[in-house]
């Protein structure tokens, strides 16, 4: 297991990355008395994956569960489903000062920190992702949101969590479209952030592919690391610094963005063409060396990332 | 003209006191760059005795303002009121960092301030209270919420405003009623923080009825600064200090409940007679002195408050 701080002054939290770490959630929310009860938003196919042993590890801690399991959609993140969670939330608590924990994607996490932030001012919220996608990146730095039909994300807070539990184990349930997306976004960070862990995707492809334990932890938690970093420096996003993260997205949300209706291209994909994108641009402008474009090319296509 | 500091590191936000502050507005969102846009969220009778002022104050430095006049009631804190506000709000800033102001009483400031927490995670906020118990409790200090049908404040969250605009000129046209409704909240600072304050209305009761600029500009500056101080302590009431401020509230809101139907008791008559059980109850357990809990009762009585 490897522990990450993101430093943010009193509202400091840990990220805990590796095998069997979400085993672990019950004695940590025991031992730090962030809650007495426990409410778990999911979707139902991970609710039947890992809703049991969840519950028994808090459980095990003498903390009260409850499930709400919402469809796994984007549709989720609408004000509707928000006040049901709220309303179901505020019949579970009863005053009790119940947490709130996400589990699940990223729809999840934006939908339940929006809740936990939300609910009587504000209470604890506990991110446990399972997809690589959210625990490289949505699952860290407090942005939570809900859509409108304006516009994704219009209604939202900057809300950080307490904890973080990346468990790499909940990653072999995935199906492989869903590494792959997930992956695009660890390369962009090798991309603007971090050289060495470029080379290292490059040199440990195969392995990363079939999810090899050392490989995951690794990239989950160097991810992690430069993340936290990142959202340090620019926690809301004021500075423009936390906009570095951003790369790749410009194109690649248009790109997500007309394909929406067929659901045809996930957001790696879209960021992964996004990035390309935005590197032919640099090249034409004399900004970015060929054999650089060339190179992240190669790797998203290895990856088996369209090109 | 007093400005009070309400002192929250980053956050610190400063509160004029004053006949006429609010003829500033303008020049100080200007000064301050807070934003290039305003969005007024207030009542029909508020926005037509002071919206011509505010827009021309705002107008003045560049700003372009548009309103949203929602009905004068508690109804107005519903989650539906709170969406249609945000769905205006995007149609009107359309990315130019528009902020949102509450002219208005304490519903006003409540919902308001939940659009501005809860705005693409978050925008710049600006209270404009205009009853004399926004001025001196619910404007400072940053809780914002909305109801639902299970409970009162059941959705918020604490999020600060840029600057609060007492401006005692607002206070003429208040019925007289709502007028000794906010001295009892005056009061209450007196009781539990200030003997000085308590005095000194003791002594000025006459004047304070008669809305006499001195006075007013007194004791609504020094119930800011009583409020700031206890808020800087305890900003999200989690240390229990904030709940001193809840002095008389506990029978008080029972009481309000209880007359809902009929709007018969408004907040600062409740408060008044909670005040008075709480010092019942204080002097039968022998925890205050009898004389104290006759002389609040005189002071209330002679504010014209119901005991």
């Amino acid at each position: 297991m490897k522990t990450i701080l993101v430093r943010l002054g009193s509202k400091t939290y840990p990220i805990y990355v590796g095998k069997g770490v979400s085993r672990g959630i019950g004695k940590t929310l025991s031992r730090k008395r962030i809650a007495g009860a426990c409410f778990i938003i999911t979707n139902p196919a991970i609710r039947s994956l890992y809703g049991c042993a969840i519950s028994k590890s808090l459980a095990g801690s003498g903390i009260e569960t409850r499930f709400l399991a919402v469809a796994d959609s984007e549709k989720s993140k609408s004000h509707k489903v928000w006040i049901r969670a709220l309303e179901d939330l505020a019949v579970f608590d009863k005053g009790r000062g119940a947490c709130v924990m996400a589990l699940g994607g990223g729809v999840i996490g934006d939908l339940a920190g929006f809740v936990a932030a939300t609910y009587r001012r504000g209470v604890a919220f506990i991110q446990v992702p399972t997809t690589l996608l959210a625990q490289v990146d949505s699952a860290i730095g407090g942005k939570t949101a809900i859509d409108t039909e304006f516009a994704k994300n219009l209604i939202g807070a900057f809300y950080q969590p307490k904890a973080v539990f990346s468990d790499t184990s909940f990653l072999k349930s995935l199906p492989m479209r869903q590494i792959r997306n997930g992956l695009a976004e660890v390369i962009k960070y090798g991309v603007i952030l971090d050289k060495g862990l470029f080379s290292f995707i490059e040199n440990n492809i195969a392995k990363i592919l079939r999810l090899d334990e050392r490989c995951m932890q690794y990239i989950i938690s160097r991810c992690s690391q430069l993340k936290a970093e990142v959202v340090t420096v620019d926690e809301r996003e004021l500075l423009g610094y936390r906009s570095i993260l951003n790369f790749g997205h410009t194109a690649g949300h248009a790109i997500e963005a007309a394909g929406s209706y067929r659901k045809a291209i996930g957001h790696g994909e879209a960021v992964a063409i996004g990035m390309l994108i935005a590197f032919d641009i640099a090249v034409k402008t004399g900004m970015a060396d060929p054999l650089a474009a060339q190179r992240l090319g190669r790797l998203i296509q290895r990856a088996g990332l369209a090109t």
